[in-house]
């Protein structure tokens, strides 16, 4: 598809910067956007290839614009803007409905006349399948399972027995939705399987990333919020809740029972224990370990930076001595008299 | 199925409380409980609910029940009898045996009579499939492997060739058993492979969560014991030896020939490196990095717990300091006269 | 096969020590090989096994070997050597071309002739499979992907449209490739999904384990050098590009736009943060987080070691007060009339 920038302003409400005339028919980066091409700038730390951006024009702020010669289009969010633009620029194939001769559907599930069953797709008793909902290559959905309109499952996407799905739902490959919760009960040395009995609900404008799993509740049902976008490889335990718009990064553990709120974000490799509440607009950075509740919106850490590994092995020597050392430097703080300055943070 | 709160006292050998006539045809949650459904208290933090639960009845601790004046069923391990009524109230589906005609079976390969093989599974040539096992849909049997009675793939499970496994295994979708262990060799600056010839041995009563993986040995087998409890997205080195009866919470990774005790438990992504020990009845919370064998059952732990991030990176930066700190400290001890107590613990 | 000790020196260019006419018809372990079988010795930790082994042959080095009485193979690089010897002694079964009847291939894919294609596998519209190629049950070839010869996806892979895949890549069951990456624009409260435009580019010789996932760029491609060899479970994120014949441990996550560069030894359960580069022969121990650009060569480390758990609480309660632990060391240390050498580290 081709426009004009003067286009773009208009369709998305933004101030043109040069002429409105430019052709745009695709986008690039700041690096190597080519003539036609539009891009932008969202993080500062590609400011330095402003310069030399051969780009046709550049979704930006006014702030940065200020200085920029080119043609712009103004925005104080420019990724958003950008995210549109290359949406409206390199809309998604069009899919023509029907069920692949290679697909194996039960005679009781119901698929929706203009939904798509890939090949190799498995849809069992029961199923439900809503309109326009696109069931990928090679995926299986379980049992009595429900998927609402304009869902996408790219490829390979299991959802077991009863899992329920809103609308316009993003599945990327390999996901594992409603699979068994690690529910195991102590029987002298052994353990026995606890039967996990809820289900499993997901909002609508969820996106979910490849090879991540969300496992079905032990009683109830565990909730995935609208709006909630996960990235690849988390796992999500039973029982959990994640209230809407919270994303979380790659990689990520979420145990069991845990709550998490809304509007959170979530870096990847974090660890979050179960049984716990993170309030709503919480942050938590990369490969953190959240083992308590978090009562107070806020920004929390737990992961060390790393260094050189011969420095890092001497400090971490003295980690394990560090008690130890606070408890010297609080003789010695006694011994020169400071008692109550000490006193004030033990 | 229905029953009276006295049939599950004797059928679990369990003293009743209050009414035995209650009748009770379901489970549920302490706070949501309804009538005819009875419930469990096994998590201390969840007490503060019984007051208002309308459950049945409640699975509980003699202690606990003392002050709780409604039908309970008595026992010392609330979660296991909890497991059990759970087994006994919703029982697994009977399924009958056969192959789908949307399944591939190799002629050489041999499927019991009442196993059941589903819609766009692959049963590979020499492979065998014990009595009662449920291959799920899209599940990969490879040559010769061997499922013994009672296993339960879920679905798009695969089974690597020459993979054994014993009874009542159960297997969630996206677990990949035996695949090629991490085994390259260095060739000047490049990287050579090397054959992976050996297998992978799973015991029986083993449960293994969605996504998880497990190498095959590089040379002998990797080995995980009988009543192994895997739960998801953990990964399993090549030749790693994992006793019976150990739990692993999700997302752990285990390098290769690790060996583990039995009736270890181990937290959600720990990370455990290659070549070491850890001896039966360890437990390991979450997070930690285990670098060196462990001689000793107790509790280990490497995870710092998480702080406002301000406060957090001014700690974190004086970590750096840590060593040159401690050295401060014993210089400022020997000027104060100290030197004895000093050099005891460097 | 069977060869004899000499045949294996002059095959590989080394030394032989004892009886150049030893039979060797397989490999096996220092610890349990068997009569006929060839073993190595490459980590220093396994030494003490020579003493009772029953290999016919040992590889390892000159050193290792001067007490050594039995038939050994002498190199600097056993482990090497014996990847080779491994290879020559159990070759990989020689697979027929040809589509299994149980795939489906659309019409406009070109499939080379010695090429395979297993049972419910799904080769889309104009994807190409190079000569020799083997695609595993179950694998996706979504559409316009390409694959150029001798690659070897073992089972139920996924490549997604347009990724693009160099000669002699291995891919493991569960892998997936070119699955969006994690581009999400904030919209008031809410998030808007960024199209992922972009390419994956794997170059060749790349080894890549079960369930890893690669997204594809989000404007340009994300990139793969040759000769990269990927562990199980990692996540690479979009527009990230990884320099020839570096190697990445289990369960690592690398973030977005990430570049890594070549010859890199990156350990396991890694988080490595996104729009960073990494230089090349850069070497990363296990559980590090790395969170800014390393642009030194060097070994770089962040986890702590473990402790038993008790001591870990004291030593961890006392890292949150590390930074005014800090001040009073220096305040004491100015009383005492240290200050200039306080100065020298803050």
């Amino acid at each position: 598809m081709t426009c004009t920038l003067g286009d773009l302003g208009l369709r998305f409400g933004c101030v043109v910067q040069g002429d409105p005339g430019v052709v745009i028919d695709g986008v690039g980066t700041l690096a190597r956007a080519q003539r036609g091409q539009i891009t932008f700038l969202a993080n500062p730390r590609y400011r330095r290839l402003l310069a030399d951006t051969r780009a046709a024009a550049v979704i930006m702020t006014p702030d940065d614009a200020e200085d920029f010669p080119a043609p712009a289009l103004l925005t104080d969010n420019p990724y958003l803007i950008y995210a549109r633009v290359a949406a409206l620029l390199a809309p998604a194939m069009a899919q023509p409905g029907g069920v692949s001769p290679a697909a194996v559907v039960d005679p009781t599930a119901e698929v929706a006349a203009d939904a798509w069953v890939g090949p190799g797709a498995v849809v069992e008793a029961g199923a439900r399948i809503g309109p326009r909902t696109f069931i990928g290559p090679g995926s299986i959905i379980g049992q009595n399972a429900r998927l609402e309109a304009d869902c996408r499952l790219v490829a390979r996407v299991v959802v077991c027995a009863g899992v329920r799905i809103g609308e316009r739902v993003i599945l990327h490959p390999g996901v594992v939705l409603g699979s068994d919760g690690f529910g195991i009960a102590q029987d002298g040395q052994a353990w026995v399987k606890v039967p996990q009995l809820g289900g499993l609900t997901i909002g609508s404008d969820v996106e979910i990333g490849a090879n991540t799993t969300i496992d079905r509740g032990a009683i109830e049902d565990t909730v995935i919020g609208d709006g909630v976008k996960l990235d690849n490889q988390i796992q999500i335990g039973h029982n959990v809740r994640i209230g809407e718009h919270t994303v979380i990064a790659g990689c990520t553990g979420v145990s069991g029972s845990a709550v998490i709120g809304a509007r959170c974000m979530i870096g990847g490799m974090v660890g979050i224990a179960g049984h716990l509440e993170i309030c709503d607009d919480t942050v938590i950075t990369g490969q953190t370990l959240v083992s308590h509740s978090l009562r107070k919106p806020g920004v929390y850490s737990s992961a060390l930076p790393l260094d050189e590994a011969r420095q890092w092995r001497r400090n971490s020597a003295r980690f394990r001595q560090l008690d130890s050392l606070a408890r010297k430097v609080k003789a010695l703080g006694r011994a020169a008299g400071n008692d109550d300055g000490e006193q004030k943070d033990e």
